[in-house]
């Protein structure tokens, strides 16, 4: 059960229906037993950096208590809150790293005292491989979400656009 | 073995096994042979559209056969050609839509008379759903191109605020 023994993974089992990249297997319990074998729990205390912007991250963040701020850069390299998100909100965290080589786009820092469920590329990767099922359904809501980001990406990218030419024309 | 007999499934075996789609699955015979199964065969004539910008679509196509160009719209509303691809390339396009809903951000012309290999997105979804480990494979290639042009939509946007900023700055 990795660090985890019955009765802690009885405790997040809960929490971790609520997620959706559980959503189509929430009701499996032996699949969700599978996926809480594979990940481990991480502490973070208030101030911490979960995630770096601009570092390379083969890991996925599940918020299992606290809350936290994410951040970029500005031009000049100060960092600005983008939000704030708080385990509530049943969040997860760099889902792309469970797919490809991430370059992080923003940093997580703890608000509070927090505590992450972590999965790695390589264990998610090896789930796949044994329990292909469990793979395809968290795979599938994660290639939603970057073909929504994208989606949305590219609709930013042509107000941009839309902008430079108008400054251009002035 | 919809539209398909076994002869020509057998023909387009070999043709499938250098599309990159099914990489982790080219040697599986089984697989493979479920994948033709859930396919089309749809031929186009030189000039035809197989992709129209602005519309939705929930197919993939693999060109066999021919050859396409890829078209986008100027502000202007006029096409102009973004490049050529053969069937030689082994290249398959519109493969958003086996993951959501998706409005085509380009239009795809027979370049001369062409076949395709057509993938709907009901079919792909219950192929993963009765075959999950053809479906993950499939759907992880899919995630890691759309990660992949994420990024790089991710970049031409710094970029072209950075061009912005300069212009507004001038």
């Amino acid at each position: 059960m990795g660090i985890f023994n019955q009765a802690v993974s009885g405790l997040y089992l809960e929490k971790l229906k609520n997620i959706a990249l559980f959503e189509a297997i929430k009701d499996n319990e032996v699949a969700m037993k599978r996926v809480i074998e594979v990940s481990s729990l991480r502490k973070f205390h208030k101030g911490d950096y979960i995630i770096k912007e601009g570092e390379m991250g083969d890991e996925l963040f599940i918020l299992l208590e606290g809350s936290v701020d994410i951040l970029k850069k500005t031009m000049a390299g100060d960092d600005y809150v983008v939000t704030s998100l708080k385990a509530e909100y049943n969040i997860f965290i760099g889902e792309l790293a469970l797919i490809d080589d991430d370059k992080r786009s923003a940093s997580v820092v703890a608000k509070e005292n927090s505590e992450t469920l972590v999965i790695g590329k390589e264990n998610f990767l090896s789930l796949g491989d044994s329990d292909p099922h469990i793979g395809l359904s968290v795979t599938r809501v994660i290639s939603k979400i970057l073909a929504g980001r994208l989606r949305k990406t590219n609709e930013d990218m042509m107000t941009l656009f839309d902008a430079l030419v108008t400054e251009v024309q002035d």
